[in-house]
């Protein structure tokens, strides 16, 4: 194999232009593809800018044409040659370069290479597994490229806000203490204090937390956190957070920074220029208008509350669901009557039960009539009442369920997203973004038989609901919020508690003992003591919002190395085994029940 | 505790000026001391940018006094005041803000403080265990607010300059293979794979070669990397590391863009303006001259080399040395005969032991002749020659070795250095910068019996010394090289091997079975079929770099929650105890043995 001593690039592939013409370059990169055309070879050489053609013409000695014919697809190789200005008839615009190509005049070739897995070559169809263990040639691809040089600018994009903003980026540990509240820690045996363990963070929240004790007023950090949970496909077990926190804010505060840190990215990305301020919901809205706290605004379809209306109907499921604490509700997919047939509308109905429904009852309103299965059991002026307020025309569909309102919220919300989805409403060029705030401070556990903090046991509750801590939980909004882009939670946070006092009702109304609180975040509250300032922050996961961004359906095409769904990765094959000494210097012995 | 609500902070405390005369300002912070004068209170607000005098006067209001009566250190707190100019006999020319002060019309108190184990205040003198138990207070003291925004800022300049140069920040896993080479690793059992170990990284070595076979070509990350070693005083079981990797390069490439990576930092950290190139010394140089392979070079007493002089002389410690294929070197400690006592040197006689000398032969250069134990051994034209050599003048003290060239380098070396110290040559404001390059490829390892990588088996050899691979290992030197600042390493890197052929004959020189390194490498030697580039980078210690810029002694304190010797953390008490049922998830039992 060749040296590339004296060989120095003087170009990238994708930016050799008419400006070069005459000039000789040195160009490196990959052999793309290789044409014979006798006498005279052709090789597109790609870097990660792009390609362009290489002209080897048996003019310039046997020798390097010899070399050159024994090039063969993904060959790293060099070459210098003078740019030259294609003849009209052979100009390629499907390429930046098309104008030109390089008259090569010294060949090397740096190693060979054997015939690739799959093409190099954008959005190609390869099983998953395949494209991972070969990590490294499936990111040679340029749409791997694009992703990848896409989120190192995020990065930049990112930080270079931050820090103009006068935020400190601060490192925080990632060998730290187990506390299992939350998600399941991974766990670091440690080698010095036998049966002692270092978790590895969740998040940095506590540690963030400390720093606005420590006086540091605004932190930020881009950082791996770790959740050992099953992975569901947009999850891994190693993901990356913009950490965000500040002092002496409110929760109007923590949002406008990040409204403006927002429309930076967007702008900055994407050329979009986001208007702000940005829309807010509070989360009680949300539920009502879209069964969720992460609402689709991209299209409408929004719920709406008809309990009032078949409070007294002689159809049992709604009148016992409104008469029992529940609710009737409906959403009006306009148009559908039509466009789906009653096998689709029955696989919308068993779409539903996936989320509690009992069943989905429907009306289609046709040209001649109501066609319905439930419309025998209500009066006319139910129905009348029932259409006027979903302001049903003919065509459309109309989606009813009656239930307690979580199951209720749950199966519109699904449905209506799976309407837009078969609709094809889902418009991946279009960013709808905006806050839910005021959040439920617990929620209640039947698992556990008690409330459970609904972010984290440090999210202040409203000024105005602290009264109802011990008396009605239930009541209790906190100042958390999320940010949703199309349906999607891409970060969330709160205003955090900074009295002790409080934080020991919070405590306590989480059920934990005083020594349970102690135990797991003593260093917490003994640091509250000192002058804690009103703080708080905010999260984003990084992959997803980078595969927002990019409107990839995946969080693995924006990460070089991802895991796969069982955690594993199969370009290296961790997890693995170790050596007995690795495992004997760390007291530990593997416990694997034999079947 | 009052809210924040309605209480937007106008500046930072540091930030009020004459400027701002007669203008209402909000500010926030921290009590840093409060003074009584009777009828008017003097409080100096603290926030990360400096401290302003708030005054509170009874005219004000008796409810207002009451609240600033009852203020205590640390408390944390927000006024709302208008700014005035201080009479001239008030100034406090100590203080950015010590023209003005800041009458105050109302105040709130966010949280009271306990009073503090240690004063918030710059330089103290508290042992280093409890400042990292209360650390979020000690992180409150200027100097190491400061040391943390130093940080800061570190981090944007080396990501802005390598994003301005093309490189792509890319992460990499955290969650990766363990290979038992090198350190030992930080291992993660895996619950989905009972048995199964992760390994947290001791460095992206691999991935980074990764991304240059995808062709990304030039890569850079600053991660946090692990290495499971009993701590040394500047090591930190997890530190962080500015990764880089560069693809079509030769050690000139990376040594060039290192260069004005350097001068980036230095001009925007420091205003310091270096010049380039920078010096570099091979490996051989730096060992003849100073006795080690991180020269500081901040002061001279070079190391020079007597054994043809002393042949043939009577010592037999001389002769044997020289006869028997070491070395008799000398370092000549100007003045030193008149600064240091008998005792002093009898001291650095001693001192000299500690690495590997049997002794420590010296000869004072005095006015009345010299004093030496080992004169009377050498003849008149011995002594000449060694003192024109060493151009000895009346006051100085020579210092000898004669053993093994790797002892003598480590005596000397280490020698020059304490005599450095006890002058007081060390000097934190210069900094001198170097590289060493041509490293011997391999070192012997009398513990393994076998030679082994002296950086680590990817690393290149000289191409001029390939040929010695397989029969004269010792004499291969390797295209790696280090930078070092004022005698401290604080980076290091090489180009790595990118023919498949070539690492395989470096496995095999290692003693690795082909059965080893494909268990171990397998993926690499995989990915190194499919057209490697020429590659290599570097890796920066970004914690000790930061601790030799800002002057500091431990990079502890460079880092926001470090932990300690034992690596265990005193805020958290991490590692911890875990739940038995944590344990049983992940397939491990701990497996301590009861004593």
């Amino acid at each position: 194999m060749e040296s590339i001593k004296g060989f120095k690039r003087t170009k990238y592939c994708g930016e050799v232009s008419l400006e070069d013409v005459g000039k000789e370059v040195i160009l490196t990169g990959w052999v793309d593809t290789r044409r014979d055309l006798g006498g005279i070879i052709f090789v597109d050489l790609r870097d990660r800018t792009g390609i362009v053609q290489v002209v080897f013409d048996e003019k310039m000695g046997e020798e390097l044409m010899e070399k050159a014919d024994s090039l063969r697809s993904e060959y790293c190789i060099g070459i210098r040659g003078i740019v030259e200005k294609r003849p009209p008839d052979t100009v390629n615009p499907k390429i930046k370069t098309g104008e030109v190509e390089v008259r090569a005049k010294e060949l090397r070739i740096f190693s060979k290479s054997e015939t690739p897995p799959f093409p190099i070559e954008e959005g190609i169809n390869v099983n998953e597994a395949v494209r991972l263990k070969y990590r490294y040639l499936d990111l040679r691809r340029p749409d791997m490229q694009r992703n990848l040089m896409f989120r190192h600018k995020l990065y930049q994009v990112v930080r270079n806000f931050l820090s103009q903003n006068g935020f400190i980026e601060i490192e925080t540990p990632m060998l730290t203490k187990s506390t299992p509240e939350g998600a399941r820690d991974y766990l670091v045996p440690s080698r010095i204090f036998p049966g002692k363990f270092f978790a590895l963070p969740q998040s940095p929240q506590l540690f963030k937390q400390l720093l606005m004790v420590a006086g540091f007023d605004k932190y930020f950090q881009i950082v791996k956190c770790f959740r050992d949970e099953d992975l569901r496909a947009d999850r891994q077990p190693e993901f990356t957070q913009i950490d965000i926190e500040m002092s002496f804010v409110d929760v109007d505060d923590v949002i406008e920074i990040n409204e403006r840190l927002l429309q930076t990215i967007f702008r900055e990305m994407l050329g979009i220029d986001l208007k702000l301020p940005l829309p807010r919901l509070t989360y009680k809205e949300a539920m009502e208008r879209f069964g969720t706290d992460k609402p689709d605004t991209r299209f409408g379809m929004e719920l709406v509350n008809l309990t009032d209306i078949v409070k007294h109907c002689e159809f049992k499921v709604f009148a016992d669901a409104a008469n029992k604490g529940g609710s009737v509700r409906a959403i009006n997919a306009k148009g559908c009557a039509v466009k789906f047939s009653r096998r689709e509308i029955d696989a919308l109905v068993e779409y539903a039960k996936n989320f509690g429904a009992k069943g989905l009852a429907w009306i289609a309103v046709e040209s001649d009539g109501l066609k319905s299965p439930i419309v025998k059991f209500l009066k006319e002026e139910e129905i009348n009442e029932i259409l006027k307020r979903l302001d049903a025309q003919v065509g459309d569909l109309l989606l009813f369920s009656a239930d307690k309102d979580e199951v209720v919220f749950d199966v519109l919300g699904n449905v209506r997203l799976e309407i837009a989805r078969r609709l094809n409403l889902l418009d991946k060029s279009k960013f709808n973004l905006l806050w839910v705030t005021e959040f439920p401070l617990f929620e209640y556990s039947e698992e556990e038989g008690r409330y459970v903090a609904k972010h984290h046991p440090f999210t202040s509750p409203m000024d105005e609901d602290i009264e109802f801590l011990e008396t009605d939980p239930a009541r209790v909004r906190s100042k958390a919020y999320d940010i949703v882009l199309n349906g999607t939670e891409i970060g969330g946070g709160s205003i955090r508690i900074h009295s002790t006092e409080l934080q020991k009702r919070m405590f306590k109304a989480l059920g934990f003992t005083e020594e349970r609180a102690q135990d797991r975040f003593g260093f917490l509250l003994e640091a509250f003591k000192y002058g804690t300032p009103p703080h708080g922050g905010i999260a984003y996961g990084f992959d997803r919002l980078c595969m927002l961004l990019l409107g990839l359906d995946s969080i693995r095409d924006t990460i070089a190395f991802p895991k796969v769904k069982d955690s594993s990765c199969p370009l290296t094959d961790a997890p693995s085994e170790v050596e007995p000494k690795q495992l004997r210097e760390l007291h530990i012995k593997v416990d694997v029940v034999k079947v």
